[in-house]
């Protein structure tokens, strides 16, 4: 598909989706890769992002009555075995660390002294389940000391043979919850809670629209009951699992005694759940609502909403120019925009215009906003969105667009979520046979085998069979089995392989 | 010294300094050890007076032009080796890590894959200069690109024997900053000024006052030219060092190779400077304004600034008790102080009420109102403040304290700064000869060897030998030789142990 317009970003995502992810991540200023294997250097503008999503996810925690607490970084070995199914599931991952010294070889380098070898060697957290569940076995005693509601945001290691800055990554920054309950019913609320809070969060905040589900057993977490999740669709059709909630019964307390007091004197396991978010959320970001241009930040999620950039082709005009920027700065910042002020840059750098604005425009900040000698006189200024073509441009009097800049910032919002929502919803399909869904997800490009159907909603009979079968023909993995939704109750059908119920 | 009353804390400061430490942060809920030797769980008490210390000097950050960024946990021991004091310096506390697998070993156990042996092992960071540099080095071209001011909240590693929940941890919370400049005023300037903010910092939010200082060459950061730091000093009267700022010189960027094109075109090492400050300030907290009844928390750093604790000993009232708590909760909020609203917490559990209270007492709650039925009719509360004598109560009318609430913060926070700060003029001295000096340090009492005098202020040559020699008589160690106060210049003197200048 020839473009008539030269993009800021080659190729394009019709070009080469990973191609086009990875230079997105680079120009835009997130992250870098370092000379660790699969280790990434978030940078300002990328963990600026990461820090909005923290600080606002945080607050919806607490308002579902979580604290947040810090647990070792170290697991020892012995813990991570005492769920079977736990160890099984990461040991092809973990980091371990064996030695807590250097010393001077005998070739004039460092390496780890053989004297201080660990008698156990250490686990460096893949999740934290085990040491955290130690942990609450010697606090949880009685029914009175539920629940325990705990969230911990931390750095996470789990080897990665092909990395991908943010999407997969050895050591990944998240936030790992982690509670007890007194019942079944109580846990299994909390997963659900949880699961909602997270639903709400990414399309609220990220303007990205997701499927709320259970994940199938081959794809849930080792150790647990059930997980669900949220999937987003990105640009190229594939799903993201955006953040997972798990019921873990009482495996976990079991292997940890976490044990309590009933209110009739009896002595029963907790009922546990986790559940996680991680910096991968940034990669998904910037896959749903990425264009050629660069990176398109939702306002309710961008570290700076409005740049503005003065144009000082003249010596004379520049300290006038630059008086009118800070004070248009100055009354932006007054004003409200999400849970905060809005937040103004003035690019100052000696640098041309055009090529700061392409900076930005890569960077993705919702307003752009440019102030030269003409705007003084005539008291007006030129903004551009993200969500509209770079050089469309519309012309406010000063006073006007202060008064608007929080509204103009909902629209943008609202227009990316709609288009997340539409793209997600064009390449949705009810499929109601087999034959219908090999071909939704052949490939119809032989030269992009990438680019398939999308999400296909097909009743399945639950058998690990079939969904072997169909990741070996098509690479297509069973995302979630989608939860109830009261105006939209599923009806029973039949599964589209075999006919099965 | 006997006390007349019974004190919540066994031993008191004065029977154990160390012991009634370790009891604090035990009865108070901020952290316990874990099995993994010198780690520790941050319980949410703690973690909360972590955050609220994050959020602040975070903000001062950004004020001073700083963004935070995240690097990674492991550093390639190639990367350590690069600057030679700096990997000396750490090489007997690193944690390293060897393989990145586990298997099932013949005896049925997990073991470190020996397959998945790392061609050149990983050490978990002591600190990122070294990884840090690197990337910088990538970053910086020209002058334009300076300067480099970039911030880091991470956790970091160093190996410790003998651990002290936050004042020594293997593994601890901290936030290191890492600047690059063009010339070398400017990265002394940012030296000074990051001082400055740790010390307002610390004054004005934690209510300590420190002396600031340089650090003797003995003590200095490895790899560093100049190392500032400020010291506080706590109730066994010695220092705590509170908090570290370094000028690097060109020493890290020779090392990574941190060059930029100068303003007249030739090719220069950048200037850098580092500088942290950890988890162990909890425990500096802890250490100063703690008393034989538990925590006393500074109001601008407590999670929680009143408590109200419904007194509910009849079914009757019952109702009508917790609805006047949850009214004057309300009320509360809507006051601010410091930076946020105040903060109010209802204790409803199902205990006594002067269990509750002596929880609270222990956790060093700023405020403390019980509500009871007699209170409905009268209208009034009886309110204790934590830095008075804990039966003391002040009755207010209801709509007084809300009106006074932020007034009566403000004045603990006062009080506990003018008491540290009489204690530590009280137990520092001007110092004019050996004998003094050893006189001074020389314990009173010799059933409690860490109980001597204080902090001396004395003129010393800055020869090492002298200092080897004290620490050896005396364990005292110069902690740092104070920067010179524009108000009170300091005049050249002579060593009071060589009569040198």
């Amino acid at each position: 598909m020839p473009h008539a317009e030269k993009t800021a970003i080659t190729p394009t995502r019709e070009q080469d989706f990973p191609e086009w992810y990875q230079q997105i991540v680079r120009v835009a200023e997130l992250a870098e890769p370092r000379d660790v294997r699969g280790c990434m250097v978030i940078r300002p503008w990328g963990f600026g992002i990461w820090e909005n999503m923290q600080r606002q996810l945080d607050a919806m925690f607490r308002a579902t009555g979580h604290r947040n607490a810090y647990f070792p970084l170290f697991i020892p070995l012995s813990h991570m075995q005492k769920e079977a199914e736990h160890v099984e599931g990461f040991a092809k991952e973990c980091a371990v660390v064996t030695h807590h010294r250097l010393e001077l070889g005998a070739d004039g380098k460092m390496r780890p002294a053989p004297a201080a070898e660990l008698s156990e060697p250490l686990v460096i957290r893949p999740t934290s389940e085990t040491i955290i569940g130690a942990t609450y076995a010697k606090w949880v005693q009685s029914y009175r000391d539920l629940p325990v509601l705990i969230n911990q945001w931390c750095n996470v290691v789990r080897w990665e043979m092909r990395p991908r800055l943010f999407l997969r990554t050895t050591e990944f920054l998240w936030q790992e919850g982690h509670t007890v309950h007194e019942t079944e019913a109580e846990a299994r609320e909390e997963t659900r809670r949880m699961l909602d809070v997270y639903e709400t969060f990414v399309r609220d905040r990220l303007a990205i629209p997701v499927f709320s589900g259970e994940k199938s057993e081959s794809e849930r977490f080792p150790g647990a009951v059930q997980t669900l999740s949220i999937e987003a669709m990105v640009q190229d059709r594939k799903a993201i699992q955006a953040g997972t909630s798990h019921f873990l019964g009482q495996n976990f307390s079991r292997a940890s005694g976490i044990q309590f007091q009933t209110r009739d004197g009896k002595q029963e396991f907790g009922w546990t759940t986790s559940w996680g978010m991680s910096t991968r959320l940034v990669g998904t970001l910037v896959m749903t609502h990425g264009d050629d241009d660069g990176l398109v930040l939702p306002p309710r999620i961008a570290p700076t909403h409005v740049v503005i950039i003065p144009i000082t082709p003249k010596e004379e005009s520049r300290a006038a120019v630059l008086e009118m920027c800070t004070k248009l700065a100055a009354q932006l910042r007054r004003g409200s925009y999400g849970d905060g002020p809005i937040e103004v840059e003035i690019d100052q750098r000696d640098l041309g215009g055009g090529v700061k604005s392409w900076e930005w425009i890569k960077k993705g900040v919702p307003l752009r906003v440019e102030i030269g000698p003409r705007d003084l006189e005539s008291g007006k200024v030129a903004v551009s969105r993200r969500d509209q073509p770079v050089k469309a441009k519309e012309v406010f009097a000063t006073e006007g667009f202060v008064d608007r800049a929080s509204e103009i910032l909902n629209s943008i919002q609202r227009n990316l979520f709609q288009r997340a929502m539409q793209f997600r919803d064009t390449n949705t399909r009810v499929i109601d046979t087999r034959e219908e869904f090999y071909d939704f997800f052949t490939p119809k490009n032989a030269s992009k085998p990438e680019i398939h159907g999308g999400f296909a909603l097909a009743y399945w009979n639950g058998s690990r069979a079939i969904e072997d079968e169909i990741k070996a023909d098509l690479k297509v993995t069973i995302r979630c089995i989608p939860l109830a939704d009261p105006a939209h109750p599923s009806e029973p059908g039949k599964c589209i392989f075999t006919g099965e119920p």
